[in-house]
C-alpha cells in the first residue's frame, strides 16, 4: 500500500522505518529536512511540503504531531489534507492530542469522505523502534480491520476503544491514572523509609498488597529498588516528566470541557508542573519522588 | 501453646476460633460478654478482665483492639499487660495503629523483659475466617520465627518488615497508595465515561496498560465493570470507606511528625472525609467514586 | 459618540443602559430580538446582525460576550468586526475570556487599524445596574485616556493594568484567588463550630486577624453570620458558583500555557467542579461551605 | 500580684519583663540558666524547678510552652502544677497547642478546684516586646474578667472566645486560614506576573478588589511589593514557616479528630512540609511563593 507518513521526530522517525521493513510504499515530510533525508535512505520518497505529500496521492496517511494546532494544522484549512486530497484515503492521526480536538478533525474527515481514525500510543520511543507499540484506536471497527495490518507492522497491540476521539480518550485517561498513582507510590515509598523501613522489603510489601500497581512493580521511583529502571540510573531515559506533564494537562483540559471533576488529577497535573519549574522536566517521570526526599 | 487472646470484634473473633481450630489452649477477653460467651462455646476459658486474663498466666498474648488508646491502655500503665505479667512473654499486636504508638509500647515491652511484635493485617474478615490473611511483622526475626506458626493458623501470608513498628509502617504506607490509587481509578473511570468511553472497554484498557493497578483490576469502583465486587452490588460489603479514612489519617498523622510530606495523600484522607460527612463511611471505600458521578 | 453595543445579557443590557442615560447614540445587537427591543425602547437603534451594526459605523464598539469563541467569533474571521470595519475604530471587549484570547484578538485589531483595549469587569449585575462597576483595562494608555468617560458611564473605578490582555491577567488572577480565600473561609469557620466556637464570634475574630480577607468580611459563607449575604438568604443571588467555576477555569488553563503552578487554584477548580456535578451551580459561590456541612 | 512565669523563650521572656514593668511580682523558671538569670536581673525571682515555683506560692501561674506534651508535663501528672499547687490557682496558658489537648488539661484543673484558662497568642516577638500581643482566651467569662488587667499588660486585645479551648480553636481557625490565604496571594501573584502583569500593579488592583486579604495587604509574597516586608529583605524575620507548618498541623489533626474535612488546610500543610524539606523553614512563611518562581 502506499502511505504518506507526516512527522518524523523520534517516535516517528522509527515507525516509518517499520512500515518501510514491512515492504509498504512510503512518502513522507516533515519540516526537517535531515529527518527526511535520512528516510530517504531507508527507501522512502521524501516530499518538499505537504502539498508534495498530497500530490504523491497515498491510499493512507499518518500523522505523529507534538500537539493539537499541529495537527489542526495539517488537515483542517483550505491547504490541509482533508480539502486537498482528491480521492478518499484513510487518515491516521497517531499523534496524542485532546480528544476534543481530534473528533474536530476527524468529523471534517468524514464529511470530506476520508475516513479517519485516532491511534494514539504508548510505549515509548524504545518500543516505536521495535516495532512494540500499543495502538488506542478510536474510529470505525471496519476501518480499522482495513489498516489494522499498517499498525500492525508498527505495534504490538492494537485495542478499539470505540468511537471517533476514544482513542484519545483511553490514552489520556490511562495515563491521568499513570501520574496519580506514579505521585502515590513515591509518596508511600518516601514514607515507609523515612518511618525506618527498608525501601526493598516496601516495595516487596506493597508489590504482594492492594497498593501494587505498574509503577511500584515496573517502574519504581525509589532509587536501586529494582535494576534497570530509570531511578536506579539518575532517572535518565524513559518517560519524561514533562511529557507527564502534557498528558496530565490534556486530562485536566478535557475534563474542564466535559464538566467533570479530578481532583487527583488536576493535584498531579500541579506537582509535575511545579516539578518541572524547579528544571527537572527531562528526567523520568519518576523522578517526582524527589519532591519527597531530603536532599 | 497457652495464648491468651484480647478483643473480640469482627475480626478478633475468627481469629480466635482459628487458633482454637488450630488445637492451641486459649484464654480470652472482650468488653463484650456475649464476644466472650461465644468462644467459650467453642473451647476457650473466658476471662472477666485483662486482670483475670493475665493471671491465667498464657505463653503469648496477641491483641486485636480498635485503635491506639485501648493499645496504650492494655499494655501499659500499672494495671497493663507489660507490668503485671510476672513472666517473659511474647506480645503480639495485631490492631492497626500509628507507628509511633506501636514503637512506644514495644519499648517497654521490651525493658520489661518481654518479646513484642506488631503485626497488623490485610485481608478483611472474610481473610479472618478464611485464615487467609496477611501478617505485615515488625520485630526481631528470632522473635517472628518462634510465633510464626501461631499467626500461620490465622493467615496465609507473614512478612517480615524489619524492626519494630515496621509491620504498622507498612501497613501504613501500602493503605495510603491503595487509597490514591482507588480514588485515581474512580477519577480515570469517570472521566473516560464522561468523555464518550464504555466503561468496560476502558477498564479492560487500563489493566493491559501502565495505568493497571489493585483497584482497577480487582476491585474496580465503576458500576458492573466487574462481577462480585461491591461495585457491582451498590458498595455493600469490602472495606468501609471510614476504614479507609481511619488508616489514612494514620497515614498522614505519621507523616506529620516524621516530617515527610505526603500531599496526594493528604488529598485521599480528605476525600474520603468528605464522603464520610455525605454519610457514605459505611459503603465500601471504592463507592468514593459517587464524589464523580452525576446522581 | 456613537458607540456600538453587542451583547444584551444580564450584564450588556444594564450597561448599555446606562451609555444611554450618559448622552450617547447607541447601535445595539444581541441574538435576543427581546433583548434588542428592550433597549430600542430606551432610545438605542437596534441592529438586527452584526453586519448591521458594522453598517451604521459607529466610533466606538463594545462587547459584552460570554466566552471566548464567541468574542472570537465577532472580532476575527473574514466577516468580523476587525475586516469589515471600514474606518479606524476603538474597540472594547468586556467579556471575561482568557488572555491569550485577549491578545490573539487585540494584535489582529492592531494590525487592521484598530484601537483595541480588554476591559473585563467585576461587581455582577448589581454593579452593572448602578454604574459601579469596576473595569480591569490592558491596552495602551493614550486609548484608554481616549474611552475612559465611556467606561465611567457604566462604572465607578477604570484602573490600567498595563499592555493588552493584562486586564484579562488582573480579573482572571483577582478571582482564582477569590475563590482560593472563598474555600478557605469556609473551611475555618466549619472547622471552628466543629470544634465548638460560636459561628460570629469566630467570624469576629477573623475579621480583626492576619485571617480576614473580603470572603470573610464581606461576603461570609456561614449562615446567618452576616445580614443581607448570600449565606443568609440561603445562598440566592450573588455571584453564582458556575462562574467562579468558570474564572477558576480561564486561571489554570492560562496557567497551564503559562507552565504557572497553581495548586491551591487547580484544587479551587476541582471543588466546585465537584460542587457543581452535585447540582449546585446557580447558588452563590459562598455555598461552597456546603461540602463542610452535615445536611 | 503574684504570678508565676513557666517558659522563657523567645516569646516567654519579653511577655514576663513585661509583666514585671507594670509592677507584678513574678517568679520564673525556664530549663535555660541563662534565660532565668536574665529575668532575675529585671527583678524577677528565679526558680530551679518547677516544684521551686510552685512552693513560692503563687496567684496565677501562666505558661509560654512549645507543644502539647510540655504542657501536659507541666500540669498534668503527680508532679505537675495541678496536682501540686496547695491553694485554687488562676493557670493561664498562652502556648499554641491543639484544642483536645488543651481542653484535656483544663478539665483536670477545674476537678482540682483550680480555674484555666487558654490564652494563646498572636503578634510575634514584635508584638511581645511592645505588649501589643493579641490574646484569644477560652475559659469562664468571669474569671477571665478577673485576670484581663495582667494580659492586658503584656498586649492590645483580649478577646474572648467561649468556653474552655476556644482560645486555640480560634488560633488554630484564622491560622489555618492565614497559610491558605498566604498561598493563595503566592499563587495569584507569580500567575499575574508569568502573564505579563507589573507585580506592584497586580497588588494594587487585588487589594482594592474582592481577592483582598492581609497576606496581600499587609505581607505580600511577591519581593519588592511593599516595603518593610519579609518579602522585601529575603525573607528574613517574620513568622517563620515552620512555624506556619506546626499550626497547620495542629489544625488538620484538630479537624481529624472532629470528622472535619479541610481540603485547601490539608494541602497548605502539605505544601508547607514540602516547602521544609526543601531547607527553608526558617523563612518567613511568606517565602512559600518560592515554589512558584523560578529560580
Amino acid at each position: 500500500m502506499h502511505i504518506g507518513f507526516l512527522g518524523l521526530g523520534n517516535m516517528g522517525s522509527p515507525m516509518a522505518s517499520n512500515l518501510l521493513k514491512a515492504g509498504h510504499q512510503l512518502s513522507v515530510f516533515d519540516l526537517s529536512n535531515t529527518a527526511v533525508a535520512e528516510l530517504e535512505q531507508k527507501g522512502a520518497q521524501g516530499c518538499a511540503s505537504v502539498a508534495a505529500l498530497i500530490a504523491s496521492a497515498p491510499d493512507v496517511v499518518i500523522s505523529m504531531l507534538p500537539a493539537a494546532p499541529h495537527v489542526k494544522g495539517v488537515y483542517l484549512g483550505e491547504d490541509g489534507l482533508i480539502a486537498q486530497l482528491t480521492k478518499p484515503t484513510y487518515l491516521i492521526d497517531c499523534s496524542t492530542i485532546d480528544p476534543h480536538s481530534a473528533r474536530e478533525v476527524a468529523q471534517a474527515a468524514t464529511a470530506a469522505g476520508h475516513r479517519m481514525l485516532d491511534a494514539p500510543v504508548s510505549g515509548g520511543t524504545a518500543g516505536a523502534q521495535a516495532a512494540t507499540l500499543t495502538f488506542m484506536v478510536g474510529g470505525e471497527a471496519e476501518d480499522l480491520q482495513h489498516i489494522r495490518p499498517i499498525l500492525q507492522a508498527m505495534g504490538k497491540n492494537v485495542t478499539h476503544c470505540g468511537a471517533s476521539g476514544n482513542g484519545q480518550v483511553a490514552k489520556v485517561a490511562n495515563n491521568m491514572l499513570l501520574g496519580i498513582s506514579m505521585i502515590g507510590v513515591a509518596e508511600a515509598m518516601a514514607l515507609g523509609v523515612s518511618l525506618g523501613m527498608d525501601a526493598k522489603t516496601l516495595a516487596g510489601i506493597i508489590n504482594t498488597s492492594s497498593g501494587r500497581c505498574w509503577s511500584s512493580e515496573i517502574n519504581n521511583p525509589y532509587p536501586d529498588v529494582l535494576d534497570n529502571t530509570p531511578a536506579s540510573r539518575g532517572y535518565s531515559g524513559g518517560f519524561g516528566s514533562d511529557l507527564m506533564l502534557k498528558d496530565l494537562g490534556l486530562a485536566t483540559e478535557a475534563a474542564r470541557l466535559a464538566k467533570q471533576p479530578v481532583m487527583m488529577g488536576a493535584a498531579a497535573q500541579q506537582l509535575y508542573q511545579a516539578f518541572s519549574l524547579q528544571g527537572n522536566g527531562h528526567l523520568d517521570f519518576s523522578a517526582i519522588i524527589k519532591l519527597y526526599l531530603k536532599e
